[in-house]
C-alpha cells in the first residue's frame, strides 16, 4: 500500500554532527522491502545513557533488556531494527536482541551491556538470526551516513523522516542536541509510543540525564495520542558523548544544568510534535489546553480523554465546532469536573462558559479556524490551577485506510 | 445524511403487552424532522422502578434528577424526548424537565416525582419548553402505540428499531419482560451509553427490583462498547407495574426470584447487543471472551480495552487475524498479565499459546472465521479463574462518514 506524506509533514532540518556519534546504516532484508532497515549508532567511550520505555507489560525483550541497560548509564552503541518488532516472541526474541548485543560488542571491544537494541515492525515474528547477523555486519563495514538517512531507516508506516535540534550554553561551552524518532500509529502515552533517539555532546552524568529525559517525557511523549493504542516497543533514549567537554552536568545546581534540561525538552516537545504530524490519517494538528483543574496530573488526564476520543477527533475532521463532545470527553476522564463551572473554547473564542453555552456566541471566527490545519481546544475546569497540554491529530478514513489494511 | 440500516440489524420481535403500561408517541418537533420525537409510557399504580446511570460527570439534568427519583422506588410515567439531550444547559435544562415533570403530574394526578424524563440528542442546546410543553400534551392524548412505534421513537442516528423480550415463571405465574432500547454511537460502559427501558408485569420490591437491574448491568450494558465514549445521558430504567399478581419479589428467597433475575439479564443482554448491533459503521459483531484473569473485574478490563482498540477494530474490518495488536491490547490494559502465558485465538482456533506464536498455527479457519459477520477472540491470560466477555462492532470508514457529518 502507498501512503501518501502526510499534509501535516515538516521539513528535516539541517542538523550539525555530534562529536562522538556516528551513524550507518543497512539492509538486513527484515522484510521484502528495496530498502535499509538497520540503523547503526556509534558511540564514544564514556557516553552516557537514561531512557524511557513503554509500560505496555507485553513489551519486547528489547524493552526488558534496555531497562536494565539504563541503569548502568554508559552506551557504546545503538541498533534499530524496522519491519519486525520482535515482540511476543519469547526465548527466540530474547536471543535475537543477545546475538546482536554480542556482536557489536566483539567489533567494539565493550560489554554487551553496552549496545542498546530497539526493534519495530510487525508482533509476534522472531528477528530472524542470519538476517540480523548479516545485517549488523553490513552496517558495521558501511560508510557513515547522514541524519535523515538514519530517521528514514528507523521509520516503518512513517511518511517522513522526524529530526530536530537544539541548543544550549553549558559551562561556557555551546552544546548541541539532535534527535530523531519514528511513529505514526499505536501512539500513545504511557510513554508516547515510538522509537526515539536523541544525541549530545554535552558531558552529563547518567542520572541527571535520566532526570531531565524523565522529567521532560511527562511534559512531551507522554502527552501526545494518536489512536490511544500504546506499542509494546516504545523506547526513548537519550545520549551523552561528553566531547563538549564542559564539566559533567550532575545536578541543577551544576552551571548551565537548567540550559541544557530546557534544550532537551525543546528537542523532545519537537519530536513528539513530529510524531502526532504523522499520525495515521491525520489532516489537523491538534493542541488540547486544559486549565483549571485540581492538578496537572488531572489536567493531563483530561486532555488526553479529549485527545483520544473518536467523537471529538471526528468532529475536528468534518471541521465541526462540536463543544458538546468535548463536554462528553472532561465527563468521561473520571476526574474531578464539574458541569457548572465548566467552559470550553475553539482557537481561542468560548463557545461555553461556566456550565452553558455562550448567548452571543459567534461561531464564524470558530469556523474560519476549524478549516484550518492547526487547531486548539480550550478547557477551563474552574476548579483549581492545574494546567496540561496535549496533542493529537483528527481522525479521518485515512486512519481506517492504513490500519484496516496494513498487516502482519 | 441518510444512514443504511446496519448490516447487523435485528428485526424487531413480536412482543405482548404489559398489563400496566400504555405507550403514546407524539411530535414534539425538536428537529426539524417529520417524525414523532416525544414518547409517553403510562404507568399502573405502584409500578416500582430501578435504574442504572451513566458515571459521566457531566450528566444531564433528566439524569441527576432520575438518579433521586429512582430512590424513591416508584413511578407513573416516562417522556423521552428525541433530538436534543438537554445536556450542558445549566438552570434552563432543569426548568425543562421540571415541566415535564409536573405537567404529566397534573395529568395524572400524581408526584413530579414519580415522572421520569430522559432526552437524546445534540448537547448544549436547551430543551425547548414550548415544544416540550406542546408535545408533551399531544402525547397524553394520542392514542395507545405498538412497542416497535416507541421503539422508533426514542432513536436518534439508531439505523433500526430494537426490541427485546423474555418471560419467567415466578410463583405459579407467567411474567413478561418487553424492552426497548436506543443508541449507536458514544458508547463505552460505566456504563453503557444509551437510554433503555425495561417493562414487566411482575410484581417486585423496589429495591430488589435495584439489585437486580444492577447486577444485571454489570455483565450487560458495562461489558459493550462501540467507541469508548461515554454519553452524558445513559440511562436504562426498569419498571415492574405488578399487574401479574404474583407475590411481590423481595430478595433471591423470593420463589421465582432467580427464574425473574435471569430474565431480567437476558433482555438486558439481548438490548446491549442489539446497540452494538448498530455500532456506528460497524459491519461485525464481535464478541471478546476473557478467562484466565486475575478475577472477573479484572477480565472485563482487559476485554475492553481490546474492544476499544482503534487497531484491533480496524484489523477486524480488515478481516486481519493480527494477533499482535491483541498482544498489544492486552499489554496497555494495566491489568496483570504475564507476557509468557498469554494465549490469544480467533474463532475458538488458537494463534498463539503461552507467549509464543504457534508453530503449526494454520491460519485458512480463521480466515474463513474473519471473513463472516460474527467474529469471536479469544484471551487466555493464564492466571487464574477471572472471565468477562464483552461485545463490540468493527471500526469502518462507515464510522468517520457517521460522526465527521453528523451536527448540532
Amino acid at each position: 500500500m502507498d501512503i501518501a506524506v502526510s499534509p501535516l509533514a515538516r521539513p528535516f532540518p539541517d542538523m550539525p554532527p555530534i562529536d562522538g556519534v556516528t551513524l550507518r546504516v543497512a539492509r538486513a532484508g527484515y522484510k521484502d522491502w528495496g530498502r535499509c532497515d538497520l540503523t547503526y549508532a556509534e558511540l564514544a567511550e564514556g557516553t552516557a545513557v537514561a531512557g524511557v520505555f513503554t509500560k505496555n507489560v507485553c513489551c519486547s525483550s528489547e524493552v526488558e533488556l534496555g531497562r536494565e541497560q539504563v541503569r548502568l548509564g554508559r552506551a557504546r552503541a545503538l541498533v534499530v531494527n524496522a519491519g519486525n518488532s520482535n515482540a511476543f516472541t519469547g526465548y527466540r526474541g530474547r536471543e535475537a536482541v543477545e546475538q546482536i548485543m554480542a556482536q557489536v560488542a566483539q567489533h567494539l571491544d565493550c560489554e554487551p551491556s553496552d549496545v542498546f537494541v530497539s526493534s519495530t515492525g510487525v508482533i509476534g515474528v522472531p528477528l530472524p538470526l542470519d538476517k540480523a547477523r548479516a545485517g549488523v555486519a553490513a552496517a558495521l563495514e558501511a560508510a557513515p551516513c547522514s541524519w535523515k538517512e538514519a530517521a528514514d531507516t528507523i521509520g516503518t508506516t512513517d511518511t517522513f523522516a522526524k529530526g530536530a535540534m537544539a541548543s544550549a550554553v553549558v559551562d561556557g561551552r555551546t552544546v548541541n542536541l539532535c534527535g530523531f524518532i519514528k511513529g505514526s500509529g499505536m501512539i500513545a502515552p504511557d510513554m508516547a509510543t515510538m522509537l526515539g533517539y536523541i544525541f549530545t555532546d554535552a558531558a552529563v552524568e547518567p542520572q541527571f540525564l535520566q532526570d531531565c529525559l524523565s522529567a521532560a517525557n511527562l511534559k512531551t511523549y507522554s502527552c501526545i495520542t494518536v489512536d490511544s493504542d500504546t506499542s509494546t516497543s516504545d523506547t526513548v533514549l537519550a545520549f551523552a558523548t561528553g566531547r563538549a567537554g564542559n564539566v559533567p552536568l550532575a545536578s541543577f545546581e551544576s552551571a548551565g544544568a537548567d540550559a541544557f534540561a530546557s534544550a532537551l525538552e525543546d528537542v523532545c516537545r519537537q519530536l513528539a510534535h513530529l510524531v502526532v504530524r504523522d499520525g495515521e490519517g491525520g489532516s489537523k494538528f491538534i493542541e488540547v489546553r486544559v486549565t483549571g483543574a485540581v492538578s496537572d496530573d488531572s489536567a493531563r488526564r483530561i486532555g488526553l480523554a479529549i485527545a483520544n476520543s473518536p467523537l471529538v477527533k471526528t468532529a475536528i475532521a468534518g471541521e465541526d465546532a462540536n463543544w458538546g463532545r468535548v463536554v462528553m470527553a472532561v465527563g468521561k476522564a473520571g476526574e474531578p469536573a464539574d458541569r457548572d463551572k465548566l467552559s470550553i473554547g475553539f482557537g481561542g473564542v468560548w463557545a461555553a462558559r461556566d456550565g452553558l453555552p455562550l448567548a452571543d456566541y459567534d461561531e464564524a471566527p470558530v469556523a474560519a479556524h476549524l478549516k484550518g490545519q492547526n487547531i486548539s481546544i480550550e478547557v477551563d475546569l474552574g476548579l483549581d490551577e492545574g494546567r496540561a497540554t496535549v496533542w493529537t491529530c483528527d481522525l479521518t478514513h485515512g486512519y481506517i485506510s492504513i490500519n484496516a489494511d496494513y498487516r502482519s
